[in-house]
């Protein structure tokens, strides 16, 4: 039946027995599918109904549905025209996150949490500015209701009592992790009503075999006022808050959820329709495993979950290996995740240390507050977080970390390219915006033995904050060091000493660095490659360094725009050092999903595009000596 | 009396007549005070008896007493041995934000609001692992609460049900502007419980007269179990995410709020003490003011409230003024705040389009979030906030904004030094964070007539992000350019055509600039001084234009890391073009409040401190082409 769904008005003749039909084949076909090129599969095994029902009841794209963390949207997807998800997350193939270039049912690209309700908001009063009577549909999940934008938006939404806008809670009980806080206690009471339950019951009985074609239901459930009242009805906070609360919902019940939706859709104002599902439906592997590593798989054999192929030691083990050996030597070490506690590594520092070890849900900026506060209480915090979700906590880095000069370490994984996730999580951006901030020292590590090494080091620091950032997956090979010049390994020094170019290697890319020092040597240039290990400050010894070669390259898995590239250009020009520079990273644009490999290559960040520009540079500047007295003789 | 507190021990020992005169001493010394040199006047009124009744009931520093947004610390001050306002916010004299370098009673320095709760959570996570049974109170105001970190610190703290924290909402109903929203809604409930009035009454009845030393007060209340369970009980939203809720309290009854407090305190988890205040209490002009105006004052008249001088034509009016006929212009055009319409000049736009702004409440997430909302359902939302406070919504500037393309305009108000209020409220980052950002555009106008210009052209732009930033306060005349180069302002040419240093001059800092000319002219060096007007992205002509020139020198008011100089850096290197380059701006460190005048000339932010450096720099360049065939020959 699947193929047969072109659009989502082809929902709209399905009776009950065919849609249960659909809900089925889409788990398989998530199932199969996803097992092949990897990707969240948990969440989208979780909203098959719901997905069913939001396009049943809604007329999108007119009806703008906004997914919240695209991770959940395969199934609108699949619902919207797009059933080949053969080359899912691969370069050419379907976005693994809703994308406006794909469909025009999309709106939300974005992949950080807690963002749809502002969204919605904000659609929302454009619609009442432009006299327009869309609906306006956010699909939020309960972890992403503990991220403060969530509330910030909530509290905008609830205070105009008649804007129109739909809010669907899918509740699963978790994020990444099972959902914390004084929220999650909240929903859990909601979800243990007796309202709820009677709900249930008597829904299985009055409603099962009602036919539900177009609105039928809804007319049923409308005629019975009284049982609607029972379910129907305004809820704790939200109702403080003064919006409408309607559920709680079985979340795999489509007759259920039409009903529910049309109610909320014909209500006139803001409302919140609470449903209840249950995150890797239908899939025994994902039900029966408590870590959740169903959230996101590689490839996995579909029928056990296994995965396919083990990818070696990778960067967050490392990390999180270090971690348990330095909580017991020292007990002022403290953990914070923002909902992620096996994804960044700190699964086994919980384990031995479950008093030391705080999950502060999708909230970043309480994640980096409450460390300042953590620290200035005399302990000290490492909060391991995706590069790219530090983004949120900048203002309280600079104003609560920096400013009161506070010994905070961040531990920043995914950092640099990680391609198939798309725009929103390559972990690009830190080492531009972290620059401005006084104080606070960023390390790259190179390879296993520098994360180990760089993570003491900066536990050691009491006084600023600092920052170890490291890529995604599988770490390479140790780097060996030749020599030490100020704080920078050496990692190739010319036989003659000194050489045509400084070569400066941030973090992972040392490998490609030396390549780019083998290409340049069979043109007869000679290279010399540091790594600064701390990447900020820009160590003392690299100007006096820099002022003995001809050319100094930076290379750098992160925006040009701001980068380490530009902290050594100013470094040098402070230092009154005018040696031509020329910085490689990633170009200042948002990367559409791909391997890390195909990007890197697109955006020329390999070693034989950079060989072949520095070669260019130095064949530039003998050009120029050749001509320097006639130069000089122009002025 | 008041000159006898020399710390807050020395309250313990007076009387509920003598607490009374204290307090109305403070008054008086505030409105006295303040007057003289500015500052936040209305928020400290507010809090006299508050601030009392924790000091006695709580031992600072051993326990933690934390104020959010630290402008309601003045009666801090006063309580810890800190009563010599007369250089209150100038150089030397005391900060108007609590201070860690005044006081071991201060903790927070950071002026942005909504931190208070994490920086507890944290304080209490540490006193938890370390063995420690310090007390933490944190006071919070209604509007801060609007701010997602509140709600993210609330959700983490009310997790934790043995862990003691005391949370105080001074409640007054308005941040800056009155607070919005679903919260306000439902303190103002709160506020008018039948419970509430009976307890105002009944307690004027019972304890009027009753003697307060020590702690007989609390003991008395305590027996009187039946008075206590009508106000001391769990109430909505806060119980429904855990929190016990004690209140509300008249906040300037100090028998009443010291009762509350010793509740609180000896709760042994975490619980919130709701106080009602009178924000400008005992002072008429504040009170009679519906704008809030008494919330910050420059010097006034006390008696009247009028203020002393007027510091003519501002940047923010000119923005104020021309949206207003941008509304008239455009119906699509919308108007955004975060709290602070009148702040920021919206007040005039709200007043002609009352149904075309909207005020998010302490939430820049949601300002940026909703606004590219607004922008994707069809109408151009001008973002209107203080430039430091913008990196609160970086990662939503980002990731929503930028990665959407949607047309939305940031415009930063208070950007570069605003001095006295020191180092949190400096708005030097915006054009560091923002470099990275793809497709978003920077102008920096130097006068009134770019700020209109600019300002139209910004939203013109429907498919990507504009900031339009300006300075604090009276903005100069207007300087006119004497040509166009690409879309750049040629505000000074050499006669001869040709000169000696580029000088690239960004905003407000263009009068500076051509002093900088007429000083280098003294010297015999030749400058063309030009405005970018807009300064990311890097114009194409400038390149160009910089090969023409021995040097290129940038000056800003931001951050040196990252900002304008290095992008033109950069922009020069992609070109090919290594003429060097100086950049001047503001030291990557944080500034001690002083008036304007006096940080720039601290960090060598003036003419005469970058001509000398040029001079310097041109006679090292004229040095080294002397001796330029030996360098050459060198190689």
């Amino acid at each position: 039946m699947l193929p047969l769904i072109k659009g989502p008005r082809d929902l709209d003749r399905l009776g009950p027995e065919q849609l249960e039909q659909l809900a089925g084949e889409i788990r398989s076909f998530l199932v199969t599918e996803v097992s092949k090129t990897g990707g969240h599969l948990g969440p989208n095994l979780g909203v098959v109904e719901l997905t069913i029902a939001l396009h049943r009841v809604f007329e999108s794209p007119k009806d703008k549905v906004l997914w919240d963390t695209g991770h959940q949207s395969y199934v609108h997807k699949l619902l919207t025209g797009r059933q080949d998800f053969s080359r899912l997350k691969s370069r050419g193939g379907l976005s693994g996150y809703p994308s406006r270039a794909e469909s025009a049912h999309d709106i939300i690209e974005n992949s950080h949490a807690s963002t749809v309700l502002g969204w919605a908001d904000g659609l929302a009063k454009a619609n009442e500015v432009r006299g327009k009577d869309d609906h306006v549909v956010a699909v939020i999940g309960d972890g992403a209701l503990t991220g403060g934008m969530a509330w910030e938006a909530l509290n905008n939404i609830a205070d105009a009592k008649d804007r129109p806008l739909v809010i669907v809670v899918n509740d699963n009980e978790r994020s990444y992790a099972p959902t914390i806080g004084g929220l999650a206690n909240h929903l859990a009471t909601l979800r243990t009503t007796d309202g709820y339950e009677r709900f249930l019951a008597r829904g299985k009985d009055i409603l099962g075999r009602t036919p539900v074609v177009g609105k039928p239901l809804y007319e049923t459930l409308h005629g019975a006022k009284k049982g609607l009242k029972d379910f129907i009805a305004p809820q704790g906070m939200f109702e403080d808050l003064g919006l409408k609360y309607v559920g709680p919902i079985d979340g795999h019940d489509l007759e259920a959820l039409e009903s529910a939706l049309l109610r909320a859709k014909g209500f006139g104002g803001p409302v919140i329709v609470h449903c209840i599902t249950e995150k890797g439906r239908g899939y025994q592997p994902a039900l029966q495993d408590d870590a959740d590593r169903f959230h996101a798989v590689g490839k996995i054999h579909p029928d056990t979950g296994l995965p396919i192929a083990s990818s070696g030691v990778d960067w967050t083990s490392v990390f999180g290996e270090e971690m348990v050996k330095l909580g017991k030597e020292r007990a002022d070490i403290v953990a914070i995740t923002a909902a992620m506690l096996q994804p960044v590594g700190l699964d086994r520092f919980a384990k031995a240390f479950p008093d030391r070890v705080y999950d502060v849900g999708i909230a970043e900026q309480h994640g980096a507050v409450s460390a300042a506060g953590l620290a200035t209480g005399g302990v000290h915090p490492v909060f391991a977080v995706y590069a790219t979700f530090l983004n949120r906590a900048f203002d309280q880095v600079l104003m609560d970390v920096a400013l009161h000069r506070c010994g905070v370490t961040f531990v920043l994984d995914r950092a640099g390219i990680t391609g198939t996730d798309g725009a929103s999580h390559n972990g690009m951006w830190d080492m531009s915006i972290l620059q401005c901030v006084p104080g606070l020292r960023i390390a790259a590590p190179r390879d296993a033995d520098q994360v180990r090494a760089q993570l003491r080091e900066a536990v050691a620091v009491e006084d600023a904050p600092t920052v170890v950032r490291f890529s995604k997956g599988a770490v390479g090979p140790a780097v060996p060091a030749v020599a030490r010049i100020g704080g920078m390994d050496v990692l190739r020094r010319a036989d003659e000493g000194t050489a045509d170019v400084l070569l400066v290697s941030v973090g992972a890319l040392a490998p490609m660095c030396l390549d780019i020092a083998d290409l340049l040597g069979k043109q007869g240039i000679t290279t010399t490659v540091v790594d600064p290990r701390w990447v900020k400050p820009v160590d003392e010894a690299l100007a006096p360094l820099a002022e003995q070669h001809r050319v100094v390259v930076t290379v750098e898995d992160n925006s040009r725009a701001g980068g380490v590239g530009s902290a050594v250009s100013q470094a040098l020009r402070d230092a009154g050092v005018d040696v031509p520079l020329r910085d490689f990273g990633i170009p200042s644009r948002f990367l559409d999903h791909a391997s890390r490999a195909e990007v890197l290559t697109e955006i020329g960040l390999t070693a034989p595009d950079i060989a072949r520009q520095v070669t260019g540079l130095v064949a530039k500047l003998d050009g120029r000596l050749a001509h320097s007295p006639t130069e000089a003789a122009r002025d």
